[in-house]
């Protein structure tokens, strides 16, 4: 990071000031430009352009468009897991924590289709510090989906491969960008709830045998 | 397309004809270049450069960098579809009709890694004509996995979701590119037995209820 360009704390833009709310907009669209052209594709041109910044200012805050796509990719993983953790503040039972889990992910990731594209299509252009940091994001989010999945193999003795469970679910959940259509799939919640119900089924399925 | 450039029939490069095999390797070579520099980053000179054709060469059969992009994601869909239709020949059970799928698309595309991401990352680049025939040709390989699906879930009378449920199997299975370690996760044979499982184990559980 440049000593000279004062980077905004703009990863966790929770708080509701107005220097918030303006770079929360910044980042959904260059998310848009992102989405659009591609990390390649995108100049830093349009990328002023879109998000109503002057390219001095651009490059003030944000130096690089390397900067500025790890800001949106850090600004996502924080605030989704945020939710995570405070909707599991009040859930106790361990299958309805993992099902919570696939609900805010969901309804984070429909809320925000561009975001879901953004960070799986340019997963690998960020290097050294700014892709470790983003990497690590990225294995807390894993775990976090992780320790909910193995509570609840332990809660009810179930047998099966988690990492492979987890990324596969994850999959299912990710994979959504390339074909949801809200007027067929309905809302989070019920695509949420069919997911949810194979991938249960699924683990559950350790336990009994397959029908006849 | 050009009148002037007699595209080769190389869709369909399933023949051991030398030709044949050429083909396959500029295939697998611009695959290569569009994997790492992703379709817009990279340039006709590059795909030249790597696949060993002159830039005369490449435009004359080709056309253009779209074209040669089509002629990729053909010969993907059609190569894996002919797979599966050939392994499902001596198939008659409803589940293993289903594991055969499974299997024969992992072992594909762990086999042709790039592919997989050139396939997820440049969907939406080819238009018109092309883009249309390339849907067509996901739209098929998406109805093959449905009937199989269809087939299981008549046969032990399920019920589910058959849009959702086959899509997050396309989910799971897809997403593999993002994370598989073969020497963490071992083969397609076996990641295809813990994936059949979830999925099979999640459409199965329509049938019986959650454990205690």
């Amino acid at each position: 990071m440049s000593p000279t360009a004062p980077i905004p704390d703009s990863t966790v833009p929770n708080s509701d000031s107005r220097y918030d709310r303006q770079l929360a907009k910044i980042l959904e669209h260059a998310t848009a430009i992102f989405y659009e052209k591609g990390y390649e594709g995108a100049s830093i041109r349009d990328l002023s352009r879109a998000s109503g910044m002057s390219l001095a200012g651009l490059y003030y805050y944000f130096e690089s468009k390397e900067k500025l796509l790890y800001v949106i990719q850090r600004h996502l993983f924080l605030s989704v897991m945020d939710l995570v953790r405070e909707r599991l503040r009040e859930e106790t039972d361990p299958e309805q924590r993992v099902r919570v889990f696939i609900l805010t992910h969901l309804e984070y990731f429909l809320a925000n289709p561009k975001s879901m594209k953004v960070l799986s299509h340019e997963d690998d252009v960020l290097k050294e510090e700014l892709g470790a940091d983003i990497a690590n994001l990225k294995r807390q989010y894993y775990r976090c989906a992780a320790d909910l999945v193995d509570a609840l193999k332990a809660a009810k003795g179930l047998q099966f491969n988690s990492r492979v469970a987890v990324l596969s679910l994850f999959g299912m959940m990710n994979w959504i960008y390339t074909w949801y259509n809200p007027h067929v799939d309905g809302d989070a919640k019920l695509l949420a709830r069919e997911i949810g119900d194979v991938f249960l089924g699924g683990i559950y399925a350790t336990l009994a045998p397959p029908p006849a």
